[in-house]
């Protein structure tokens, strides 16, 4: 078959490790007689300085006509501590998940069985453990309405969600869960926040749909902890944008390393593919960079495309390399290899 | 000295951890030669319950003239599943927290070198944590403007922060780490949100007048993940509510115990001290909860009244009871002791 895919290696390691995904992905098409058209273009950082803008109108365009997105890193600490900055590297990524609707970002979280003693956790509290978050992308307090008084003396960001944003990214979670061990767990405040009041209420009547799944509700203090305290008691977890990001990051303690993680951005047309780690700025270059997270993307990727086969071959040539230790000094310190050697490793398996 | 010191017990566990906390206190008069006068009050679900009102004007007015309000927990599941209910438990909290001005919530979190075994975290990963979180309580998206469409088809939280909001808290964690390791850590989200740009540039301005402690800025997702993977590297944390609100339950697994975590909320005129743990109403009545969150809560509370000695007595009997293992079935799981136990024990060695 012929897939036509956008890739956007972005900024810091971005370009590294994105190589390495498409290196194996021209392993794949190989081996199953596949043509993948790959064309690249510039977004964050790197297209601020080249073009002026986070987003290129080039750039999304191609990503508008592509089966699908390989997106790699985004963000440049010299716009982090400027907070004057007109532009900024993150508007990028934000602009592209709006304008390609990707309203659910999916992020699995597993505990290695040969990595368990990798993670800060103890091995007997993470052994087992196996979820997947759905983190509503385009809305909340990302999207909703910005402020900065005249005079510089206070600021705003107002978190808005509407009945058909929460319900169009709960239906997709409830049907995860009905293939998986069956319970959603929806992550809010609604103690506090009318927002979560709203996605309480939704979730609630969509459940109704789905009466083999079992739905429980954490408030987000109290689900940062319960992460930590018992992560097997997950399995699909649903929930707004910015209790998203900072949970799905905490989340990643758990399977050893950041660097081993993947995840979809998915809307009604396009798809989006991304580790979830930035650009990790101090690695850049160095090839230490673990290229795994944007191979499992890559993964991610295929089986969106219809792939199931190739994506299950990928996703066995890296537990292979996770098995025999070749890898990225995030996971193996004594005796590592490169970015490029890892990606080589995989590319020879496939 | 004399003291007036208001008692809100409020829900679930609250009651039974707070009757300790007072016997403590009690011992601490009598060893002293103080005298302190305790008044208790209804909040919460029980205020609810009685009275109608989450925070009666009674209790209100007794916390503005008491010297220190020493509070207990809130919160009732028969509200937090029920969307649409008109009144919570937590505004009686939150109001609380707004009308005495409570500004700056003070959460230390550290690492007992004889339960490092009962976190969830290896050993040598939190050995010697030590670090106290500053969390901004009276702003943000907790006291925004919240709505929800007349339809109720959508629904709204405004997060609003302004420079001086953010200065008088900041000053207080600049002083704090000046006395401490001198590090602070800023945790915002200055890539996505117009406040977290505010609060960078203020802290940034007020870093200047303490050239003696380092500032760090994290996001708040990569801080969910460091909080995890070193969580030696943080002295003093400054955060907005929300952030601060997750942060510190998640800091909470580092101690071995969500059971042992105090906290003082203090603002210009009056101050209030409360476990962070919540009213744990699966745990109400059965004599298992946790004192020693309340307790050290109260020696928090000694310490602003000025008795630093009476404090540090407390801090030491706490000590001695985890050392001796005079703890409840959270810490203790084979031989544990009843709240009033341990309660006893605290009274009967000061
Ligand atoms: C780079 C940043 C804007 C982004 C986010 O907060 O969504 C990142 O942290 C992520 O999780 O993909
Ligand atoms: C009960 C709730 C409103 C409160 C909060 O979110 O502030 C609690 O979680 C806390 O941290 O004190």
């Amino acid at each position: 078959m012929k897939f036509n895919i956008a890739v956007l290696p972005g900024d810091g390691i971005g370009p590294e490790i994105t190589q390495q995904s498409v290196k194996v992905l021209r392993a794949v098409a190989d081996r199953f007689d596949h043509e993948f058209n790959f064309e690249e273009a510039v977004v964050g950082a790197a297209a601020i300085d080249l073009l002026g803008d986070p987003l290129p109108e080039t750039t999304l365009e191609l990503c508008k006509k592509s089966d699908a997105v390989l997106f790699g890193a985004i963000g440049d600490p010299k716009y982090d501590n400027d907070p004057s900055a007109k532009v900024r590297p993150e508007q990028g990524l934000l602009k592209l998940r709006k304008e390609l609707g990707l309203f659910a970002n999916i992020r699995p979280v597993r505990a290695y069985e040969s990595l368990l003693h990798k993670s800060p956790l103890k091995p007997e509290n993470i052994e087992g453990a196996d979820m997947v978050i759905y983190r509503e992308l385009t809305g909340g307090i990302y999207f909703g309405e910005k402020s900065t008084a005249e005079d510089g003396k206070s600021a705003s960001d107002l978190c808005t969600y509407s009945v058909e944003e929460i319900e169009r990214i709960a239906h997709l979670a409830f049907k995860a869960a009905q293939e998986r061990r069956k319970k959603l767990t929806l992550i809010d405040k609604a103690n506090v926040l009318e927002t979560s009041r709203l996605w309480r209420k939704t979730v609630a009547e969509i459940s109704k749909e789905y009466p083999g799944v079992k739905v429980e509700y954490l408030f987000v203090d109290n689900a940062a902890m319960q992460m930590i305290l018992d992560p097997k008691q997950f399995d699909v977890i649903l929930t707004e944008n910015m209790f998203g990001d900072i949970i799905s990051d905490e989340a990643s303690v758990i399977g050893g390393s950041i660097g081993l993680l993947e995840s979809a951005s998915v809307g009604t047309k396009n798809a989006l593919f991304e580790p979830i780690h930035g650009s990790y700025p101090q690695a850049t270059g160095q090839g230490i960079a673990n290229p795994i997270a944007s191979v499992l993307s890559a993964a991610m990727m295929l089986n969106h495309l219809g792939l199931k086969e190739e994506a299950e071959t990928v996703r066995l040539a890296v537990d292979l390399s996770i098995k025999l230790n070749v890898c990225t000094i995030d996971i193996n310190k004594d005796n590592h290899y490169s970015t490029e050697r890892v990606g080589d490793f995989l590319e020879s398996v496939i």
